[in-house]
């Protein structure tokens, strides 16, 4: 036995296991799958305090180098983190299991009989950042998609990562299933990625990065297999001139405020011109009111001394804060025409008691969520009735929006025949 | 005007040109789309004449630069094939529009409603090789589809293309439409493809290829943009020991010799060890009766001298050609082992009269095509029931098998609210 292997033989080494398994878990029963997802949480709540140890441990690593606040935040676990985190083992079991489900059928004049059918990816592989949870919530959702999980995890969050897939591995055994279904990268080298972007040797089928702006470049940049990114959140609210004022504040100020940190919040908030005098003071207020800051343009600026002057660069910016980007526009030809400049294809709603702009607004805004009188706070599959979400995809192939069991899938064609051959 | 371009600047302005028509074609009325397909269509009946000319020109040529028989013959276009490709037109052009289609519509607890709405994918680019039609079928699909097609054609067909391209022009003209809808890459400078393969500074949301090996392999390395390919078509039949013998030879034989030239087309036959002495005899001699030369294992060459050798190269040969590798299995378990080893994911049937052996074949072979009791050239959208195809997608991600109109959109969702806010 070798000592010494490369850390390219370790990862390829990975990539041979996974594809192994994947044979075996894409034929695995449901209940299989669930038995292992409630057994993984039963044992994360029996191993509670090794588990707090551990993140204890990082948490104290991570002050040391000096991690701000909100990344600490998202690093730190107790006990109603934990419970969280197995309850969402628990509620991936009970959600219907999509491998197997028929897309459609038809039959053929020949008599062929044609279905598709439901199938797992493969391997996926899930590249993120600080957040403990996505071991638990990544790995449960390939699993009961029947996908065979490679999780590579923030160096950050490793020791607490390390006990919570520990945890995982053995609801695997305790199921009857390889325990390669579920892998997490034992090293926190960061040559690690650039393995897993080259796609170890045709192992990964698809690659599911969860971090921040210089995460998706670089996967942007290196990958050689597939990948269901999302881009930057920049989310538009567009107040028509037909718009409710009391719906237009409620649903501003709820888009942008209620969780500043979400890909789904508002950054930018765009006012018909022909109303914008009328509109605007209690959009001011309220927003202001809530803690918000705000960065103008002339048209508002000039009406509300309270503003601050917007560049360019903020029209582009995911704040992730509470600042929120303002501006007037010309109708909602004018509100499309900032949104299709300055958009990231994520979520954009607009606000109108006109059906028609409503029409013409969610035909022609080519984002993956178009909404009407509605908060962007909804772009979450949670609040979509998914069940769980892996991410919100905002390219343009296999899934957009958000991706949960049903989007981890993919299909394949089934020919019934009695003997057929082609003329 | 600058007349020295250089060949990338030209590339990138097809490229800009390309987004600014997806627009405006994303929004086009059907009958628009099938208004500029029938004028293609009659245009390029009326063109008749200047078309052949043209094409006259490109086969000349070839023939002295040695183009063989088979690529040639590909390459050469006549009055009948002509009214073909004006007939894939009018065929386009009847097929339903897949875009807006509701894929799905539910409604949360809070009164959203949810939609998923089929769009455009948006630029399309298509690489293909020899074949002047796959001009007018590919503009074709990706027109009525509401995809911006950027084509770039062999060499070998370059004036062919540009004539049928003219004609399509004049159709996109006539209905309104953008010209830029159908863009021809205007040289047959090899280094176009690379340009085309970085993704034209994001302006191309899909790359199609349609070649052989060495199109392939380039393409999945230099690929900067998502990829609907197909490798190969290793396609295997296997002869289970319940199978009907008369329909294991019919689709045998089919299966390889219908049409030896298409990705569909078998090039292994395996047959159950346990019934290899009842079932070979006759399988054999039709083979050869058709025209077909064996390359067999050792257990075949033992009871049937008229077979060659088959080597460890041969399991993994796509010949397209009249011969056919051949092997004995030990059952069902043994086929799918042989499969999953040298298959390509392309398409792969069984014969057999036993439905539980059928079901398991069909549940684990990994094929985006899987079969029973028919023909492997089966595998085509048009036999499908699709109406035309762009070609097989033997890829895990968006689309699997006969990539038609449908699989060449994509969706967004739409969601409506009446003032919803997010607890």
């Amino acid at each position: 036995m070798q000592e010494a292997d490369s850390l390219e033989d370790r990862m390829l080494a990975i990539g041979r296991r996974a594809r192994a398994a994947a044979v075996t878990l894409a034929l695995a029963p449901t209940d299989q799958k669930n038995a292992a997802l409630t057994a993984a949480a039963r044992i994360i709540s029996s191993k509670r305090d090794d588990i707090l140890r551990e993140n204890g441990g990082d948490c104290v690593k991570a002050e040391k180098a000096g991690v701000t606040g909100a990344m600490l935040d998202r690093l730190k676990l107790d006990a109603k983190r934990l419970d969280a985190i197995a309850g969402a083992l628990n509620d991936v079991a009970a959600l219907p299991d999509p491998v197997g489900r028929r897309i459609s059928e038809w039959t053929r004049p020949n008599g062929l009989r044609i279905e598709r059918v439901r199938i797992p990816i493969g391997v996926i592989a899930i590249i993120f950042e600080s957040r403990p949870n996505v071991t638990i919530d990544a790995g449960a959702l390939c699993l009961k998609s029947g996908n065979v999980a490679i999780l590579r995890g923030g160096s950050e969050a490793f020791a607490t990562s390390r006990a919570l897939h520990r945890c995982f591995v053995q609801g695997l055994l305790e199921a009857g299933l390889p325990e390669e279904c579920v892998q997490l990268v034992p090293t926190t080298d960061r040559d690690a990625v650039g393995h897993i972007l080259s796609g170890l040797d045709g192992a990964i089928d698809l690659i599911v990065p969860r971090g921040g702006k210089s995460l998706v470049a670089r996967v942007a940049k290196e990958a050689r297999a597939p990948v269901l990114g999302h881009l930057e959140g920049v989310c538009h609210v567009y107040v028509d001139a037909e718009a409710d004022p009391e719906k237009a504040v409620s649903i501003v100020v709820n888009a942008k405020m209620r969780r500043t940190g979400v890909c789904g919040a508002a950054e930018t908030v765009l006012i018909d011109k022909n109303r914008l005098k009328n509109l605007w003071p209690a959009l001011g207020e309220a927003l202001r009111e809530a803690g918000c800051s705000i960065r103008a343009d002339s048209a508002i600026n000039e009406i509300d001394a309270a503003t601050a002057p917007v560049s360019e660069e903020d029209w582009r910016t995911e704040y992730l804060g509470a600042i929120i980007a303002a501006g007037a526009v010309d109708g909602v030809e004018g509100a499309m025409t900032h949104i299709a400049r300055y958009g990231t294809g994520h979520t954009d709603s607009i606000i109108t008691e006109n059906p028609d702009t409503a029409r013409r607004f969610l035909a022609q805004v080519d984002s993956a969520i178009v909404m009407h009188n509605a908060s962007t706070q909804f772009a979450d599959g949670g609040e979509f009735g998914l069940g769980a979400e892996i991410g919100i995809a905002t390219g343009r192939l296999h899934a957009r929006g958000p991706v949960g069991l049903e989007e981890l899938t993919t299909y394949k064609n089934i020919v019934h025949g009695d003997g057929q051959i082609r003329p």
